[in-house]
């Protein structure tokens, strides 16, 4: 069935409020523009926005439903012998050479990471946001493997490739809060992202083990102190 | 050099409001409570309140920095012949033992575990201080293995470290607010602690392997389907 009229007009409506709040916001700052603001230049009533909008925040993260089911869908279109790290690999690494929004890397995502990390209330949605893609993963890992619902393993594999991601992503941001463009940061990204994926893989258990004290401890290094 | 008088004084005011309205948040919940009720409480004026503790939230994460700090420390600590994520665990099963609060987890955490999960300020301030508690621990990574800055390794360990404690907390949490104690849930905590602990340490790179499509490409079990 074809979208009636009543639905295409809320629908265009909502795209238009929304395309209007980001053009202000990135003009002006998150925190420095109200929602009266954004209903004026829209022309339409505060309601209105509330109606379409509960908070501030989701005039900016539109497509927040599209993003927080993103890894559950990743992992159940793995491929055959792909792995569910493998699969969000690839598929990341797809979005980076592609400039594709999904993972918040394309082109122009610096003017949006700066004014994110200058508004404690995105970054307090971002958090929330990362933390309901985890919680969508876990369960898509949840049913691929048909786990237990007692089982810890699948949130415990989402935690360890969501916190993989999110460690990749800080990077990217740190170097766009100093002035450089997704596309500049792409190859270093990419070198990263090999290495955080292949921790991901191969665990952390060999990492800052300490062991001149072993050797201290058992004496073999004691004669660089008798000369 | 001993405390003056001034400092002492100080010190006991700040204890003093932020016992008060720990008490207050306790009783009828953080966001039922106002600065004004908590100063109207501990006799002192509102600027007073905030003199010492700049937002709402600061009055019940009064040990913050303490807290923010552990995980770096321990990792500083580490016994000979032990990798960050041994020590890690090792503290935490110990903090577990000893039924210590410096993960969260002692007697009556289940109050503030309640209290925490029925304010969205609180939650925002909790994801927060994980941030700065994974960031304090990279930073402490590096150190110890003497990493160059521009090396990942640090942050991506420390990433999946504070992902690990963080999925089980989440587990205990989700059985505390389902009405069990901390004492309760301990004995399976520590199973799923040894479980989170060999993934981290042995890595994700076989988990949720897409098999069964190999065998179907590979033609080798099409015989099912002609009987």
């Amino acid at each position: 069935m074809s979208e009636g009229l009543r639905e295409r007009k809320k629908r265009e409506t909502r795209l238009r409020i929304s395309d209007i709040a980001t053009g202000l916001f990135m003009m002006r700052g998150f925190d420095n523009v109200t929602v009266a603001e954004v209903a004026r230049a829209a022309d339409v009533s505060v309601n209105t926005v509330f109606n379409y909008f509960p908070a501030k925040e989701d005039l900016l993260f539109d497509r927040q439903d599209e993003v927080q089911e993103l890894l559950g869908r990743v992992v159940r279109a793995r491929r055959p012998g792909e792995s569910a790290a493998e699969a969000v690999r690839r598929d990341f690494l797809d979005a980076l050479d592609t400039g594709h929004y999904r993972y918040g890397l394309h082109e122009g995502s610096d003017v949006s990471t700066r004014m994110i990390s200058a508004s404690p209330a995105l970054t307090a949605r971002l958090r929330e946001m990362n933390e309901l893609r985890e919680q969508a993963l876990a369960k898509a890992l949840t049913d691929e493997t048909e786990a237990d619902p007692d089982d810890l393993t699948p949130g415990l594999v989402a935690g360890q490739i969501c916190a993989t991601l999110h460690t990749l992503m800080s990077y990217a941001a740190r170097r766009m809060l100093a002035g450089e463009s997704a596309e500049t940061i792409a190859p270093d990204l990419r070198r990263q992202t090999d290495l955080a994926f292949r921790l991901l893989e191969s665990g952390v258990g060999d990492y800052c083990i300490r062991w001149e004290d072993i050797t201290q401890a058992g004496g073999a290094d004691t004669s660089r102190a008798i000369p």
